[in-house]
């Protein structure tokens, strides 16, 4: 049924059957969540063993007799460099093995901007003015925060089907020079599970930037979480910006937060080996070395690549189903009504929701008030201000799957409620 | 032999007798190594049944039913919390657990007091102009490393046997506004060993700052690392705050470095509510939270403070041989000699050495060019620059118990040739 084409009788006769559909929900009390992008329980104990693989003091001693349990060590073991060289395609010197949060790693290397200045003799960003970011949308809320807590100015630039336009970003980056950042998280982005196509990161690595200090945050979280056997491969970044001479613009993340567990995982930032020369210099002053021992666990577990891929095989077997699930119920309830449509990823953690312009909040109200979480409306943009508020982040990961195919139908439910009202409202 | 009463003949004999004994262990071609305050393998095994507790999913719990493997929970779990709340005497309400290093969150409080301001609506440090730091001399060389590589002038202050002149410390804190902290190793001080005594922690929970925004940086790196059963206590610095109403003044590091692993342990800060609220508002946009596991691996093994002090019993009695194998050898060879005195400590990592004035330096080239490391003369001084050029710190924990024995013995024999050498200079 398309609700676009709706006559007032039969718009009004849907809307008062899904009322009452939904009022029968709500007398039944559910509580279920869609809101978090955690791994679920039984993701987590598929890594179990990885914490029993160093129990005995022998377990201890990297390939070349350093003892993981001691001071030292500041920029990550050999092993642990030589794991993601080969999973990422990033040479091991260009690698900096960090403690669990990715996250900690952007805003500590933002920090250092602010402080020290981007890169070995710049001003610290702190004072050249009003300096910005582009942020595409939608995007990651918590990279948005970061730039809001440092007080950095945020230019939202649409993400389409295979990343920005580039021609946008050109022209602002090659001709601002307090435009000093740009957030890409490049395959699988949170929300939508965009995949930037090679053409796409070869343009990011032929930017000309204006400020010496621009950088791109490359924040490759979903490096490896593919949902299907068939991979989708994304084009590597340092191999493109070494051709066009640009290696210094990158600043390159990732983790194993939702590979081994999130909170005691481990992180990465890789760089250019100059850029790399000045992160270690002020790195050496905040400490002493992070967590050897969880990075040689990870090393010992995983032992290479193919052991990751594998890994990452079991994960895509267990939230495949519930990504289904959504998407099935959304096919079902929704694709005949005209009022909704969203993104079919093929990896990452989350699926993008677009409902009618100015009803996303009204379908987070409604499903609140049923007991169904999601992510607050907004919450994908910077300010979380969704300048259409038509965007909801989906995240099918936490719940188990029966609870995410009953979350998923309330949320459709709500969607198609919501547009009939709005299409009541303006009739 | 009194070496400052010597005439002539007499100090050119034991020179030479001196020069001779040095050549011959030249030539025994030795390699140890007394620069690092880092626990010896032997400390690092009594700890190794820790990394056992939690290997299996039900392992992974909180008594309230959280799943440490998972995201959140930022400032630490609550049994974290108590742990070290019952171990150190603070309200577990004042308690964040942090990651794997103190220092980090030492260096992480000075750049968010740079960015945002020390205290919820105060200027940030980085645009108030030259700020400075009150550094005790001699003191541990990663404070100082902090203060330079944020441009924070550092005040030196001479540490004496039971903490600073608190004259000096007032006079200079209630009269400039510039001065926005103070750094204190307020128990076995790195490296003198001093224990501040009560009467120096209650002038300073006393203070009244010139500055709003000054605060006393605690490090606490040592409450618990006793080396003989007759404990030492240190007045509990926030007891004493709160009575004189200064608790906001109060910045308290610990960590387990050198209780469970150094790299792999748990780190905390401690400060007020008011501190507290100002800091989990920045560092719940740096972080989704540190490694929980981890600390729940630590809450596990050690159970309860008593875990804790039963723990700290094995590593006296591993490295308590050491600091004493260097006391003899400083008692045998330098007590007579009026060249030398150095402290005697009761906990810790290090002895702090004074040689004569100007030979500090020429004792480590002596040692270097023998094959003992010492830790860079100076190194225990803002800029390391020993004014006096007379202050070396010994670290006898990591080498082996025969090692450090062979290694004082050089380094008493040093000790004598520099200050025959500089009394022949000075004659």
């Amino acid at each position: 049924m398309n609700y676009l084409s709706l006559d007032d009788a039969a718009r009004k006769a849907e809307l008062d059957a899904l009322y009452a559909e939904y009022n029968k929900i709500k007398d039944e009390g559910i509580s279920l969540d869609l809101s978090r992008g955690k791994p679920g329980a039984d993701q987590l104990d598929i890594t179990m063993g990885m914490l029993g693989v160093i129990s005995h003091s022998n377990d201890c001693f990297t390939e070349t007799g350093f003892d993981c349990r001691n001071y030292g060590n500041l920029d990550g073991l050999p092993e642990a460099k030589r794991l993601f060289s080969e999973l990422l395609g990033i040479a091991p010197e260009r690698i900096f093995i960090g403690g669990n949060s990715s996250l900690n790693m952007m805003y500590d290397t933002i920090a250092r901007a602010m402080i020290y200045g981007m890169g070995e003799g710049n001003t610290p960003w702190s004072q050249q003015g009003a300096i910005k970011f582009i942020c595409l949308t939608p995007g990651y809320d918590r990279h948005f925060a970061i730039c809001e807590t440092f007080g950095i100015d945020m230019i939202p630039v649409e993400l389409r089907e295979d990343g920005p336009d580039m021609d946008v970003i050109r022209e602002l980056v090659q001709n601002d020079p307090q435009i000093k950042g740009i957030w890409c998280v490049p395959k699988y982005s949170n929300p939508s599970g965009t995949v930037f196509s090679d053409e796409v990161v070869r343009q990011f690595a032929a930017l000309k930037p204006k400020a010496p200090d621009f950088r791109i945050f490359w924040d490759n979280a979903y490096a490896v979480h593919d949902l299907y056997d068939e991979k989708v491969e994304l084009a590597n970044i340092f191999d493109l910006a070494d051709e066009y001479g640009t290696t210094d613009h990158i600043l390159y993340f990732a983790s194993t937060s939702k590979i081994s567990f999130p909170g005691s995982g481990v992180a990465l930032l890789a760089t250019s080996e100059k850029n790399m020369e000045q992160i270690k210099k002020i790195v050496s002053v905040q400490t002493i070395g992070h967590d050897k021992i969880n990075q040689l666990r990870h090393v010992k577990y995983f032992q290479n690549a193919k052991g990751v891929r594998r890994h990452m095989r079991h994960h895509a077997e267990i939230i495949r189903p519930k990504f289904e699930a959504v998407l099935t119920a959304l096919r079902e309830d929704l694709a005949d009504t005209g009022v909704a449509r969203w993104t079919e990823p093929k990896g990452g953690y989350f699926i993008s929701l677009d409902v009618t312009t100015g009803s996303a909040k009204r379908v987070w109200n409604l499903a609140k008030e049923v007991g169904v979480t999601l992510t607050n409306a907004g919450a994908s943009f910077p300010y979380g201000h969704d300048p259409y508020d038509r965007n909801l982040r989906i995240a099918p990961t936490y719940p188990s799957l029966k609870d995410v195919k009953a979350a998923a139908k309330v949320l459709t439910l709500c969607v198609r409620i919501a547009a009939l009202e709005d299409l009541e409202a303006n009739k």
